[in-house]
Parts: structure tokens; C-alpha cells; sequence
């Protein structure tokens, strides 16, 4: 099982892809898409777009995540933001496979083992979690830590009900944690 | 010179292609875009990038409008609206030509006659300036009218210094008021 992390932004998309070996999580790759930022606003998105669409060629993923978008940036933050989340879903939906959301919270729940963790207990963590030589760039980071976070998911929603959402994420975060020490 | 005009939206995106043949301004097409509402968001997003794909393929404008997004919704509302706007901008810009963006009061000064036209007043001067039988849906007539405008726009716009912004955009709405009478 393979997993596309991405974590959309406006100057920078961060990708990252995993997969699942029995029990194991293995580093595919990742990346960051940066637009030129001289281009008009459509030029960047369209940018994106091929971008990704490339990665998605290259690596062919069976699943993608994408973070949530914390609701508590500004309005216009929200605007430009949401742009780049919208091609970004687009563009992985486009190949057929399916794109899962998560907040970002249950993701350094998961990974870190606190929702409140930073950048760089993030890119740390995915270090670790990974083998990595160096720590991934603070967006590629994010984005390897959603498909972390998807790749342990997956399994483990299929063995409880639909109905217990709530205690479910919980014991998969527990869960994440667990295996990650 | 053929235009597209697109009006972006989470549940219905409007588009609408103008031609600019002399000094008139012909109708095309137009039409409303409604990805499956059960759907989940990004295969939603990707069945509206498809969709948009089809128009220009269909088609082929030489260049694309979208209307700015006013700066007064909600942190969500813009999020949401973000998302259909970047697919849109990408959809267009994908194929290579230029995509402008317009602010709704702009494009409703211009055909309307103030910048505070309701939707109605859009939808009757829509139908008024490009001899329809009947008024677009309010999506489609608002595309419509970004793609009425920027069909004016051009030509003005080349015979003044790039200096001039504002006073450029005044003078342009005056102009399109005054062939639309």
C-alpha cells in the first residue's frame, strides 16, 4: 500500500510518499513544488497541477491525505490557501485513488504524540520514524507525516465500527504512537 | 477573439464564452457546472476540473476571466470558495492562455451600470446585451458578464499606459455602459 502525502500551501507544496510493508512504513520519497513566484496566480496553480501530476505518474500511490486547513488563519489566508488545497485534491482525485483528510492535529497526535508539536519536532520525528539520513524540509515533513499517519490508519479503521469516530482516532493515535517507539 | 468567462463555486460553478466580432460582443455558450453533491470533496473537485477541461476543449477560448472573491465571507465560506477557484484558474491556465481576474463590482459597473447590481439586474443585462431568449441562471450570467467585460476590455486596455490602472478601469467600465445602451 502506497500513500501520497501532500501539504498544499501557496509559495510551497510539500509532498511525500510511503509505504506500507507489513507492519514497517518505507520512505518512497518526497519533495516540495515551489511556482515561480514572479508567474500570475492561475500559472502557479496550473504549475501545481502538472507538479503533481508528475509525482502522482511517477510514484503511482494508491492513496492520498491531505491535512485539514486550521480555520483559525484570516480570510484571505484562507482564500490563497484553499486555492492551492483545491488543485492539490483535484489532482490526486483526477488518478481515481482516494483522498483521505486529516486533521493536522491527529496527525502530530500521531506521529509526535502531541497535537501541539512544532516544525521541528515534526521533521525529527519523520526522521526517525523514517531512517532518514536528514531531516525533510519543513513542508515535505507535514506531508510524510500525513501518509504516515494514513498508512498506519487504513488496517486499523477496517477492524472497527463506522460508528465510534471519536474513539477510534483516538486509539489509532495511540496506536501510531506506540509502534513508532 | 473568444472568452471565457467562469463563475466558481463549491456546489455550482458558471461559465459562460463570449466572442468579440468588431465591436459587438456574441454569445457562445454558457452553462452551470454541478459535480455530485454525495461525492466526496476532492472527487468533487476533480469532476469540475474535468468539466472545465471539456468547456475549453470544446470550446477553445483565447483567454479566461474569474471573478475575484469578495474579502467579507467567512474564514470557511473562503476556504471552501478557494478551493473551486484554484481549480478553475488551473483548468484554465493549464491549456496555455491567459486568465484574468476581474472584481465583481468591476464587472457589475461595467454591465450593469453599479458596482451594487443584484443578481437579477446581472441575469436581465446579460440576456439584454447578448439577445437571448431567456435570462442565463444567475451562476452562467455572472460568468457571462466577467466574459462581456473582458471582451471590452481588451482593446481599451491596449491603447493606455499600464501606469493608469485605476483610472484605466474607470474609463473601461464607462465604455462597455456606453455600447451596452
Amino acid at each position: 500500500m502506497r500513500i501520497l502525502g501532500i501539504d498544499p500551501g501557496s509559495a510551497a507544496t510539500g509532498y511525500g510518499i510511503v509505504e506500507r510493508d507489513g507492519s514497517r512504513v518505507v520512505h518512497v520519497a518526497h519533495g516540495t513544488l515551489r511556482p515561480p513566484r514572479s508567474a500570475p496566480l492561475a500559472e502557479r496553480l496550473a504549475w501545481l497541477q502538472r507538479g503533481l501530476a508528475e509525482v502522482l505518474e511517477t510514484h503511482r500511490p494508491q492513496a492520498a491525505v491531505v491535512e485539514r486547513i486550521f480555520v483559525n488563519a484570516s480570510v484571505r489566508s484562507a482564500l490563497v490557501l484553499g486555492q492551492a488545497r483545491g488543485v492539490a485534491l483535484a489532482a490526486a482525485a483526477a488518478t481515481g485513488i482516494p483522498v483521505h483528510e486529516l486533521a493536522p492535529q491527529h496527525v502530530k497526535q500521531a506521529v509526535v504524540g502531541t497535537g501541539a508539536a512544532d516544525k521541528r519536532q515534526v521533521q525529527a520525528m519523520v526522521r526517525r520514524l523514517l531512517g532518514l539520513e536528514r531531516a525533510p524540509a519543513s513542508d515535505a515533513a507535514d506531508a510524510l507525516a500525513a501518509a504516515i499517519c494514513q498508512a498506519h490508519a487504513g488496517p486499523l479503521a477496517a477492524l472497527e465500527p463506522p460508528a465510534g469516530r471519536g474513539a477510534r482516532r483516538r486509539d489509532r493515535a495511540a496506536w501510531v504512537v506506540r509502534r513508532a517507539r
